[in-house]
């Protein structure tokens, strides 16, 4: 973990090299009719092989039974403790799309929505309307002006989902979202998580006379008629600098501007990845030479997870199955490959099931996991263990850590 | 954990119902002749059947190679930290009889007891004298005046045991059990823990002349010729309620007072739960509708475990076994069966051993555990983890959390 007192001190710089691979949702539960996961139903003959030259374990991104967002499940892979660094899906995805923010700006993840006549929440992404569409209609919503006292931005970030950027001096951020992530309900005000907090029911204001006014804008749209805001926050200060409390030079490879933001905030250099796997897996081969830690996401199982549509969890993890051969062909010294959290199909959602974790260096000890499972994993050598303990083994196994004390 | 941070905002009332049994003394030892345990030896058909469809493991209660009382292994369970929680038997006990304590009252746990002719204890509960003669010799003892600074009081519990609660303004609790809880010795003085504690010290004071003129009350008993005190304490303050902060309508369903003491404390509403199992699983049936936790406790494993009856505790646990139906018949969304602590018979006492723990849900990623025993649990996919966890999971598994971070 990133807060071990000793790290600046065990740490080394080599020239071995570690890419750890995030699946996004990795892990599942047995579908009811077949009893078996999304990962014992597919066919993984290289993830398989791989599980059996590795140490594999289990993760629990948090704590036992709490349920990750993604932010908390790639803190606790990255060694940070991910309650004490917990950052807003707002700042997030606003660094992630280049967006400087600073200290005076509180930033909001927006997704355009379809509102029927009664103002009721009908589709939460509008038909995920394409790029182009939406840029028109951040370009006319970026006309919209703020208070006195705080100017308002919005940026497009793909497809139906944009950001909404607020700066001034006295400006708070702890506002509950007004996306209800609910069906059938209308959006709700923006309001002050706690009633007395004079910053946040300024900015609340501010907020609730910017959505009345994208409202009145967005009226005659057919789909994208309204927005809801989420995860109001702050860029994180003084937070440990993922590089140099390792000693090591991070490229973080990842197509969606949720995870190129995470990797922003500790540090990383962020790599230009492309918008699939396929090219995140080409600017991985490309910079090679350049870093000695890579911090390579793959989305796509995630979003078939969360979209309760098992064969295509499936269908998912079979293409990174076919791609995993390209990343050994880079003879990495240490390849981890884990999950920032399980998206089971059956549950359409994130859970806090543990996630199969395996190792892969020539310093494995191996206890005969014959498959990269849930199941297989939690019997292999690195048992059940915290996410926060992955960076370090990944660097011990990189021999990048000193020995401890005398 | 009732100490997670975000407990507050993840925690959501949902209609979903959880039934937590917990087997007091669960865990044992295999007897040296056979090789296998008390839940190895013992023929259970409906707890095995429910392992094979639960996540199953095995849980520390507070830390590995600590023995832990029922306050401690109970505290564990519902989630509070059971070294900063922990709470004496006195104030346990009173609670569990609905005494009042309040911030002025000093509670102890008192044993009558037979002494030899020497003052030796001969026998620590009295030859487990009745009810009717128990109540009749505390009021008797009720007599007794205190000083001028602390009012004594009796109060009969069951059988040979009672309760000494002393109410001044000037109390301390921090004394030294009278109970040698050893045969042979006689009983020893009331002492403060530190000699420098002058609190203490002057209530060690008003006990001992409140225990010598009991003992010139008791001189002519056959039986129950002296007392034995242990446990002073006052009842906590400040704790977490359960209730408040897992977002539960909870009931607690025990029989005996320190179990009730122990929900009690936790601000869980104590249902009538009669003086058996049987009436337990009753009131149980009868409230089924009216909470959406239950605590159940099951005491006679532990009892058998206590006194090194490895026979009959395989019958205790038989017994249990075949009342199972009985919950699963309530279908609740959640059934989790786990111990406070583990009671080998061949130990005699409470033991560190690690508990087996179930969680049945329709959550559950399960791994082929064919039985409700220590060591088949200990291979299945909850694995060794603390007791603290167990409360967090059982929430998760009724879909009674929220997602932490975005």
């Amino acid at each position: 973990m990133i807060e071990f007192p000793y790290l600046n001190e065990i740490c080394m710089e080599t020239g071995s090299k570690i890419v750890m691979l995030v699946v996004d949702g990795l892990g599942g539960l047995p579908d009811p009719t077949t009893g078996k996961s999304e990962l014992e139903t597919a066919h993984l003959p290289n993830l398989d092989k791989l599980a059996q030259i590795s140490e594999a374990g289990v993760t629990t991104p948090v704590l036992p039974g709490i349920t990750p967002g993604s932010g908390p499940g790639h803190m606790a892979l990255f060694g940070y403790d991910p309650i004490k660094y917990l950052v807003g899906r707002g700042a997030c995805e606003s660094l992630g799309v280049d967006i400087q923010l600073g200290p005076n700006a509180v930033a909001a993840r927006a997704n355009f929505c379809t509102l029927d006549s009664e103002g009721k929440i009908i589709d939460r992404r509008a038909s995920r309307i394409d790029s182009d569409k939406a840029i028109a209609l951040v370009d006319m919503l970026g006309g919209i002006q703020g208070s006195a006292n705080a100017s308002v931005e919005v940026h497009h970030v793909q497809s139906y989902r944009f950001v909404l950027v607020l700066r001034g001096d006295d400006l708070g951020d702890s506002l509950a979202d007004t996306d209800p992530q609910t069906l059938g309900d209308q959006p709700l005000q923006a309001v002050p998580k706690n009633p007395q907090d004079g910053y946040a029911f300024r900015t609340a204001q501010v907020v609730n006379a910017f959505v009345n006014q994208a409202n009145e804008l967005l009226a005659n749209e057919d789909k994208a008629n309204s927005l809801l805001l989420r995860g109001f926050s702050r860029e994180p200060v003084d937070w440990p600098d993922f590089g140099k409390s390792y000693r090591l030079n991070p490229g973080a490879i990842a197509a969606y501007p949720m995870y190129r933001g995470l990797a922003k905030i500790t540090g990383m250099t962020l790599l230009e990845a492309g918008d699939n796997f396929d090219t995140e897996l080409q600017t991985l081969e490309d910079n090679y030479a350049n870093h000695d830690y890579f911090f390579l996401h793959y989305k796509p199982a995630d979003a078939a997870g969360e979209d309760g549509n098992f064969d295509l969890k499936v269908k998912r993890l079979e293409e990174l199955d076919s791609q995993i051969p390209r990343i050994l062909d880079l003879n990495p010294d240490v390849l981890v490959v884990s999950g920032d959290h399980s998206s089971p199909s059956i549950m359409a959602s994130h859970s806090w099931h543990p996630v199969p974790l395996l190792i892969k260096s020539q310093l494995s000890m191996r206890l005969g996991v014959d498959r990269f499972t849930e199941r297989a994993c939690s019997l292999g050598s690195l048992g059940y263990r915290s996410a926060i303990d992955v960076m370090i083994l990944a660097l011990a196994h990189g021999g990048k850590l000193k020995k401890f004390g005398a």
